[in-house]
Formats: structure tokens, C-alpha cells, sequence
């Protein structure tokens, strides 16, 4: 019988639980495209007395990480620990110590992607990290090789389960933000303390990694602009659905020849948009090829089999490339030096919704303002407020650069007949760039 | 200066010159990936002296095959040529000689692909064919790679551009059938003769090759069972959307245990279902996996430029193959032997549209039928028909094994209260199985 490969787990909770049950529920499978079995030698947990979701042999645990990264029989390190610091150290040294490494933690890919990737390609190492952005859904995979040809420009993603859920029912039922944040919460869609998520720092780190490896550039994950989905309100939603959009957290990125803008916020999208019907907890990545064209990728984002399909993925990958004698030398170092663009040179529509004191000139005076900015409105809602001096106005514009924006913004707050600006977002097109 | 890599290319049409506008376009790209240049040697035409849309060296033509296949300086053969036998034989005299081999060619991949794999690994030589099945979507190397971990058992695919077209249109303007393919052909989404489309063979040949791979087991063109959309009529098409239905022509493959159905054929889908809002000329493939759950891929189903994406993307795999010096080596052969459900184990839901005629007891007669086989109804309408002695009666049965559904059709049309069934389709449920 040929010798199995030996793999070490760091973490055994949701996703570790997936990937323990994938690995002995498809062992046929692996074997079949392998060529020989896998199997866990050790699983580093913290507590070895814990009730487990999963049967795994008392003696494969330990609380010792030296025992996996160490263990001179293991060939595969698998990082479903989460944590960034002391994960990060645990990885350089199994690198070091030969091993391959598969992780699904995006916050440690975002924040040292570029190092532990160094390292791993100086040791002939494979680190792969499918799970780290959507979950389920092989998008890192396909940037890589399925549109290996292409030049990618845009990628746009739903990348957050939380919030999309979270939009997804106040668009569904008209329900305000906290009221949906804690029925997410009650269902284990929203962690206790969601701050990661509704602040959109979450997608940032999957965007960080997306871009990096999409436009082939060293992206960190300060260069990423966010901004969250707490202060959408319910009046914000019938607006947009009005005007015929979605709102959704989208992750933005964005090349115009040789520089980039990466971000994340709430966005409206046409409802004609392939992401615009993504709806509850699902993900999908949108990606603009300039010979493909669109595409789409649609898929679970997060939750233990699907994310443990992709780590074991991985696993397939780096087992593979053992079978070859080929590991660590499919890895391709960025091709380019990282530019981002300038306010000036970032360019959007933008929504927004401007409390105006209902006096004669009050439009014309703010219409002054985006013309003095040769910024032109594409739709205009204008009402009165019920039981209120104040009007409300609604304007969707032109495009309009993000400098020329601010700038717009901040001069609109300061005239003396806006009483506030309650709102504004970035509207994206239908589709096209 | 690393000697580049040298390709041949059978085919300079539509697909043939999107490849060279990639290969000269993205070559930085290209270069980057491989380490290597890559470069077009020789290719194959009929008409040396034609005018085409893509800019090339005039001594790079040849008509004759031979110049190509045998010529020892090129590395990677990709045809774009089309046709079946003459091609098939250029291909297994190509992999004979030593040369890789892409192909976007489905007729081909369908009716021989398991002999081409075949001698390709006996002659160490890659064999890619991701542009044979919905062009720009990098679906093949999703199933094999990005779903590597997992057991595929179900595939639904709208993976022929032109009927979709024609079916979006249908709905949208409520135009008849003849009226849409008229404008699909003059707007050249439907070919002259469009029966390969219309009648669904061009999506059966995808769906076994789809089928082929998901399932690791050799499923033959004849295995698929096939209906078009040519017998759709705008009544159809108003009942579907009343009961909240979308009609697409699907193939679906479809796993239970370890027996398998495979088949094409116009289906009615909930509007809440991820293919339901697939468009226009748009492809897109939804595959659940036991592990992952509901995944999609979407994007352009044909084009030069979308499909040569997906062929160069096969040539960058071939390339970093080559580089590593594993080429053949990662193909596997089918798993499973082959093993087709009986109509008693296929089961589905039903939408039937019958004509009766308008007296006491005719639809009891028709229930009776249905009871008969122990199948019930989810939805029913009955409506007279204006200006007739005739009643129409719309139901969707709860899910019955084709074998019932069959027999029941068959009784339906002898009882002597039904004028006509006038249609009859399948019916899916909303993404679960």
C-alpha cells in the first residue's frame, strides 16, 4: 500500500470540524485523484476535553503546536485556528520546518500575505488559501487560473455574509437596522460584538486579497477605503428601490491602466445587476475581464462544509503537486509596483439625500454647488417633508471624481439653506465599467 | 533570452482570432505566468488569401495540416477548427507526435473525448478543453479543482446562448417563437440552420461533457436525453410566469446514489432560483455539491473574444505543465463505471396544459388518472377557453418518476374527455434537491 499523506490541523471548531468530515466522508474520492490516502495525524485545540461536533480519536488531539509543526511525518499544515500574531509565527516555522500550508484566515492573508508567501516559496512550499475569500467559492482559483489569459480591470464582491443578510431583510421587510442585527445575531449570523462585519473591515481583508492577486500588486489592507452599513436607514432603502437599485456592501476594485482604487461600502446597484439578486447570507464575486467580459461567481460564503470544501480543495492542490514533485513553484510573484489612484482619478455616480429648508432658491442654490464641480444630475426626487418646514431632495449625478465629490459635499453642509445632508452612496452602473 | 514557447493553431475564425489578438495582447502577462514568451509558429486555413479581422503575418498560413501537426519545433497545438472526424484524427496524429493539445471543441469532446484523454496520457500530453462548454466560465477547472474535495450531485446548466436568448426574449415581449428566432439569427445569436441550438443538441454535447467530469464517470452523448424549445408557445410561457415560473431550457445531470440521469429540456423554474435571472445570451452552470451546497458560475457563453479567453487560459496550464515538466500527469481517469437511472428512478415535478372538453366529471376523470399512480397535485388551474366548447386546465404535480409521468400522458391523451395535452414540461424546485 502506498504511504499516506499526513496532515496536522491547527484548530478542530466550525470550519476544523468541516474538514475532518469532508476528509473521511470523500476519502475515496481524495485517494482517487491522489493516488494515495490522507489522513490527520494531530489536531492542535485548546481544550482536549471539549464536547465535539465531530468523532475524532482522543489521542490524534494536543495543546502542544510543537507536536504538529514539528512532527517530522506531517506534510500538510492545515490553519483553521484563527488569531493573527501567534498563528502567523506557528506558520513561518512550519513553513520553515518544509511543511505545505492550506489556512482560511483572511485577516492573517490580508495583514502578512506577502510574507508568508515569501517564505514559502523560499522553502519549495505550497500556501494556498481558497477559504480565506468567499468561502465556498473557488474565486481565488479562478482569477488564477481560469482567467490565467485575462486582464482582469474590475472585480466587485459580496463578500460579507453578515450584512448581506442583514440588507437583505430590511430591503425584504422594510425592518431598521437593529432590529435585523439582532435577529442575525439570534440566528448565528451575526457574531455578539459584530463591529468586523457591519464595519465592512471584514470584506476590506477579502478585498485586499482579491486585488493583490487579481491585478497581481502588492495591495495592503490600508490602501482598502471602508466604510460600514450602520447608518443605513430605512428611508435610504425606499429611495433606492424607488429609483430602481439595491443596496448592497460591495467590495470595489478597480484598475484604470496601470493604477488602482480598492474599497468597500454601501453601494447601490441597478436591479438589473448580476449582484443585485445575491441575496441573504450568499456570496458572489463579479469580475470584469477586458477579453471575458463579465462573469460571476455565486456561492456559500461562509459556514463549516462550505469553507471546508475549499480548505481540502487546497489540500487536493498541495497533494497533487507532491504526487509531481512540483510544490511551491507554481507561485508567481506581483508583476507589478503598487499604484492606487488619486481622489481625482477615482470616478463614481453618487446618490445623495439633502434635508433643504423649503424656501424660494433653495435647489438653484444647491444645483449651484455641483455645477460650480461641472458635476450634472442623472435623476432628481424632490418633496416636501411631512410635518416639517424642510423639503427633502434626492439626487442621483453624473459621474463625478471622488475629490470633486468631497468637496461638493463639504460645500453643501456649509450653505445656509441645507439643514443636513442625511445621506450619500456610491451608485455603480449596470454592469459595464 | 528563454526560448519561447511555440503554438500552432488549427482554425483562424471567429474563436481562432480572439486567441492571437490574446496571445499578442496580454503576452506581459503571459510572460509573467510562465517565465517564457510564448509565440504563434504556424496556422492552418482554408483560404490563404481571405480578409480577416485580426492582424497577421501572412507567412505564418499554411492550408496544409501536415506543417502544423509534424512540424517538431511546436510545443502546443490548439484547435479552433471545428468538425468531428477529420478533426479528431489531426488531434490524435498531433498527441501521437508529442503535442499538447487545446481544444474548444464540444461536438468533438462529446462524441470522442474519452478516447483523445486516453491517448494524450499515453503520450504524456496535456489534452484542456475548458472553451468547449460555456465559453467564458471557467467551469471545468471549477469542478475539477475548486471542487476537488467534494461529491458533485447535481449540475443544472443553461449552456446554450442562443436559446436563452430567444426564450429571455419570449417572456419579455411576449413575442411568438418563429417572430424571436427571426431577430436572434438577423442580430447573429442563431446560426442560418439553427437546429443544433433549437432542438438542444449543442447544450446535450455540454451537458456530457459536464457530466463526464462531475460525476468522474464516462457518460456518452446518447445517454443524454434531449428536447428543445420549438414546441413552446406564448400561452405556455403566461401560465409559467402566473405560478411564479421561469422557462429555460436546462440540462440537468443529476446524481442519486451511485446511478445518474442526464438530460435537456425546456424547464420551468421558480423565479427565486439562481438561474431564473440568467439572461439574454448570458451561460451560467449551477452545480451543488454534497460539502458546499448551491454554487453558480456565470458569464458569456460564446464570443471570440470570452472563448479564447478560456482556450489561452488552457494553453497557460499547458505552459506552466511544460515549465515543471509534468505534462500528463495530472489527468485522471473516470472513477466510477457508468450506470444510468431507469424512468422509474427519475423524478420530477410536472407542469401539464390540457385541453378538455367542457362537461360534468371531466376533471374528476383527469384526477383519476393522476391518483391512479399516486400522484398529486401542488397547483391547479382551471379557466374556459374563449369561443369553444373547450375548458383549459394548467396543474403541477407533486414529484413523479418519468416512468408514471409517462404512462399518465400516455392515458390522458386516450381519455375521451381531453381534446389535447397541449404541452408538458419539467418542473424544478428552488435550488434544493
Amino acid at each position: 500500500m502506498v504511504k499516506p499523506i499526513s496532515v496536522g490541523l491547527l484548530g478542530l471548531g466550525t470550519v476544523g470540524s468541516g474538514v475532518v468530515k469532508i476528509i473521511e466522508n470523500h476519502q475515496d474520492k481524495l485517494s482517487h485523484q491522489v493516488g494515495c490516502p490522507v489522513k490527520i495525524k494531530k489536531v492542535l485545540v485548546r481544550d482536549l476535553y471539549k464536547e465535539r461536533g465531530v468523532k475524532i480519536d482522543a489521542h490524534l488531539l494536543t495543546t502542544d503546536v510543537n507536536e504538529v509543526i514539528n512532527d517530522p511525518e506531517i506534510d500538510v499544515v492545515i490553519e483553521v485556528m484563527g488569531g493573527i500574531e501567534e498563528t502567523r509565527r506557528h506558520l513561518l516555522n512550519a513553513l520553515r520546518n518544509g511543511k505545505h500550508v492550506v489556512t482560511a484566515n483572511k485577516d492573517l492573508m490580508a495583514l502578512y500575505g506577502s510574507e508568508l508567501l515569501t517564505v514559502a516559496s523560499e522553502n519549495h512550499c505550497d500556501l494556498f488559501y481558497e477559504a480565506s475569500v468567499a468561502g465556498g467559492i473557488p474565486i481565488l482559483r479562478s482569477l488564477v487560473d481560469g482567467l490565467a489569459s485575462d486582464r482582469i480591470t474590475k472585480m466587485m464582491g459580496i463578500v460579507n455574509g453578515t450584512t448581506n443578510f442583514i440588507l437583505t431583510k430590511m430591503c425584504k421587510y422594510g425592518a431598521p437596522y437593529e432590529e435585523v442585527l439582532a435577529e442575525a445575531q439570534a440566528l448565528g449570523y451575526a457574531e455578539a460584538d459584530p463591529t468586523s462585519d457591519v464595519e465592512g473591515l471584514d470584506a476590506a481583508r477579502k478585498m485586499a486579497i482579491l486585488a493583490r492577486l487579481g491585478f497581481s500588486m502588492n495591495i495592503d489592507l490600508d490602501d482598502v477605503q471602508v466604510k460600514g452599513i450602520t447608518e443605513i436607514t430605512e428611508e435610504d432603502l425606499n429611495y433606492s428601490k424607488r429609483l430602481g437599485y439595491t443596496m448592497k456592501l460591495i467590495g470595489i476594485a478597480h484598475r484604470d491602466g496601470d493604477k488602482v482604487e480598492v474599497s468597500v461600502q454601501p453601494t447601490l446597484l441597478p436591479d438589473s445587476h448580476p449582484l443585485a439578486s445575491v441575496n441573504d447570507e450568499f456570496n458572489a464575486v463579479y469580475v470584469y475581464g477586458e477579453a471575458v467580459g463579465e462573469t460571476m461567481f455565486y456561492g456559500p460564503g461562509a459556514g463549516s462544509l462550505p469553507t471546508a470544501t475549499a480548505v481540502v480543495s487546497d489540500l487536493v492542490a498541495v497533494m497533487k503537486n507532491m504526487r509531481l514533485g512540483v510544490n511551491g513553484r507554481n507561485a508567481v510573484a506581483p508583476q507589478y509596483a503598487k499604484r492606487l489612484k488619486s481622489p481625482c482619478e477615482i470616478f463614481s455616480k453618487y446618490f445623495l439625500r439633502i434635508h433643504v429648508k423649503d424656501q424660494v432658491g433653495a435647489f438653484a442654490k444647491i444645483t449651484a454647488v455641483f455645477a460650480e464641480h461641472g458635476v450634472s444630475f442623472e435623476k432628481i426626487l424632490q418633496l416636501p417633508l411631512k410635518n416639517s418646514e424642510l423639503a427633502e431632495i434626492v439626487v442621483v449625478t453624473h459621474k463625478a471624481s471622488l475629490q470633486d465629490y468631497e468637496e461638493i459635499f463639504q460645500k453643501l453642509r456649509d450653505l445656509e439653506v441645507v439643514q443636513e445632508v442625511k445621506s450619500s452612496y456610491r451608485v455603480e452602473g449596470d454592469g459595464q465599467l
